[in-house]
């Protein structure tokens, strides 16, 4: 048996976890799958985290490039994150001849089709199953189980700060600033929290999946992005009413017209497999056109899921040099050029909750606004005024263009009657999804 | 490019959406895989199914020797499910050096051990990823994606009518005959509807599942089975009182004395995503050490979601055959020998439902029955009484030794205040599915 030298550089939260793994499970992986994988050299800038792990003086590094220069090295894990030097790793890693096993969705967010091209110039692999989704194998599924089909839609939970924060708001009724504040006391969120909660995080992640899924370039400058800072319990509240559960959707669909790329709240009907989806975890929802409709579920950050998921790739890699074969290069990435859709051309339902002078007239003035600029409504509801002289109005509309429904939200908001365009949340036609799939 | 000729033997439901699947797509294969995907030879008693498909007199044969024995063909696709003659049509592909996709679940649920050996003798691989969970590709997230964790848990949703038989009974509130009634005229289930209603499909799933999961040898004989008649709507409107519903899952679960492998009725809390998988769908749960909880959620049947596993199976054994590679050979199937534990010995909890007399004491006598076997209490219910002088005990109790929960329901049957000892359904203790999982 082979045994397959590994160059770990990054021992933080995931780095220190896949360390852990793999000295845990060594004796197993030789046992059940003939896999001997030992770590040669590992790198962190900081001794504790040696000193932590028990890794020996020979085993130990600050200096990454004693990890891309080891000649031995057949795999190297990059768990650093940003760009750089996690750039000049993967190049000089690739220059060397050594395949690369990476989590981060912030350089690959932006940067697949590059070091796709200089992987395959050297003749080498890189895998990425951790950079979307934690835990969840769905980028191996997107690359290979589920080739039989053409992808439709790609629709995930994958953030979980977001959907922790979104959950609690909807357990426990409470407001947006609340939760977060909270969330930041336990952990669960950043200090600086925006690239959760702005949607920058999901967006690289959907990024990632939708090149996968759709073969075509996605990067993350692409994606539509928009957070939850403006989602209130009231959302939430009229949400619930509707049958519908708030969640922040990262969303690749294919359309005649070409890709649309987002990440944004969306209401989804509570009997959707998204819906039920609570607390940190993450969820994909993949939807092919023979497979139909699919689901990967579990954790979607957290050091070993985290960890799980790089080790999986490292026996992607592992299994084939084992038996004294090249890992398989990967197909071409980008073998299809699908243009990206603007929001402005998406199609979808929205959610309007307008706060309004508690007069005569005012909702036939909102409606008109609407009419005027081409949304039709399917869906109103006037809650009881709070006693200030106002009231709550809620439109649903039916499928709209995006840029008439950015026209009337505007004139909404000059109308004279209206105080307060409060807000606006897409409403997922989730019947969309599944356009497409083929009948059995 | 080299072109992978097929040989394809059963064109019926699955068979014919595998040709349907791969006649469309052959272009978007080449364009974006490199993959050259050629049906050379199908096989089926009736020519009705060649000319429904469009197949030339040249691709087609009444006789599944010819596919075997043809010496351009790379991949025999097995579609014709049962033991005979699928099983010389295996063992016939192996000795000419072909490799075998197969969904044949009754076959591979008995005979895993033998075909691996044989497939390994010959320097070929089988592929079953249809087999289990149609479309859902957990077979290779088990063999594989998920190999850097030792799997703790695996309890699925694998037979989908028996999951739409349960979900409109719950829904509507009906019982199962009448349910079951209409779904054979909806053609949801057969008219002998045995194999899904006993549980006999989930329990080859499961068995093939295990295999992987535990890297140990679980056949079909040794999974303890008990199907869905008996569930009544009395039971399903009692366990959503107590926030359960009622699914009829297949579990696998590593003990410290062995494995558990059954099939059963089972109450999980509404709240575990098994739980909200509706109608026909399937879902399979995975537990691993590292990564945690884990779900995979998707058609279990039909005949285009079914060809989409099977084509995945075909592109991971196509893809090396494409870059002149021979596909790696799949670890030792049996790498460890856990002994299979008996039902007896499997510790969870208890749902009992007694018909008693409306009479003091009764209560006393049925508690004091369940404590002499060592059956501890957690929960009570009286039920009204319904005027025939009778009224509904229910008992929900902590977790017990299947034994002893054995013998407490002869004595209740055997006690004369009791009439009727009306169900009896395992309560998962769903926190012992996660036991083992590493602390992050």
């Amino acid at each position: 048996m082979r045994t397959i030298n590994i160059g770990l550089v990054g021992l933080g939260t995931v780095g220190g976890g896949v360390a852990r793994l793999i000295m845990n499970h060594h004796d197993d992986y030789v046992k059940n799958y003939g896999i001997d994988l030992h770590l040669k050299k590992c790198c962190s800038l900081y001794q504790s985290d040696a000193d932590r792990l028990g890794l020996s003086a020979d085993q130990f590094t600050t200096d990454w490039h004693d990890v891309v220069s080891d000649p031995d090295i057949d795999i190297v894990i990059e768990l650093i994150g940003g760009t750089h030097p996690a750039m000049d790793i993967f190049e000089e890693s690739f220059k060397s001849g050594k395949h690369v096993v990476s989590a981060n969705k912030a350089l690959l967010g932006r940067n697949t089709e590059h070091l796709a091209r200089l992987a395959a110039e050297n003749g080498v692999s890189f895998r990425c199953e951790a950079a979307a989704a934690g835990g969840i194998p769905v980028v191996h599924a997107l690359e290979h189980e589920l080739n039989g089909n053409e992808i439709l839609t790609i629709a995930g939970i994958m953030n979980g700060t977001t959907n922790y924060i979104l959950s609690r708001m909807k357990h426990e009724g409470s407001d947006f600033a609340e939760v977060l504040a909270d969330a930041q006391a336990l952990g669960y969120a950043e200090a600086d929290p925006s690239a959760d909660v702005d949607g920058f995080d999901a967006a690289s992640k959907i990024a990632i999946l939708g090149s996968m899924g759709f073969r075509t370039r996605i990067t993350t400058d692409d994606v539509y992005m928009q957070g939850i800072r403006d989602i209130s319990a009231a959302d939430i509240e009229v949400a619930e009413e509707l049958g519908c559960t708030i969640k922040l959707l990262a969303i690749a669909r294919k359309t005649d017209t070409g890709v649309d790329v987002r990440v944004h709240p969306t209401m989804i009907p509570n009997g959707h497999p998204l819906a039920s989806v609570d607390g940190a975890m993450n969820a994909v929802y993949v939807v092919g056109d023979a497979v139909g409709e699919t689901m990967f579920y579990g954790a979607g950050a957290g050091s070993f899921p985290t960890a799980s998921a790089v080790v999986g790739d490292v026996f992607a890699l592992a299994e084939p040099i084992s038996q004294g074969q090249k890992p398989l290069p990967e197909a071409e990435p980008f073998s299809v050029n699908r243009p990206i859709r603007t929001i402005d051309n998406l199609h979808t339902r929205y959610y309007i909750r307008l706060t309004v002078e508690d007069q005569l007239g005012t909702l036939a003035a909102s409606t008109r606004i609407l009419t005027d600029n081409n949304i039709s409504i399917s869906n109103i509801r006037q809650l009881e005024g709070t006693g200030d002289g106002t009231c709550t109005l809620v439109f649903v509309t039916h499928s709209a263009l995006e840029a008439d429904l950015k026209k009337a939200v505007e004139a909404l908001a000059a109308d004279d009657s209206i105080r307060e365009v409060a807000s606006v949340i897409r409403v997922e036609d989730i019947d969309k999804w599944t356009e497409g799939v083929f009948a059995n």
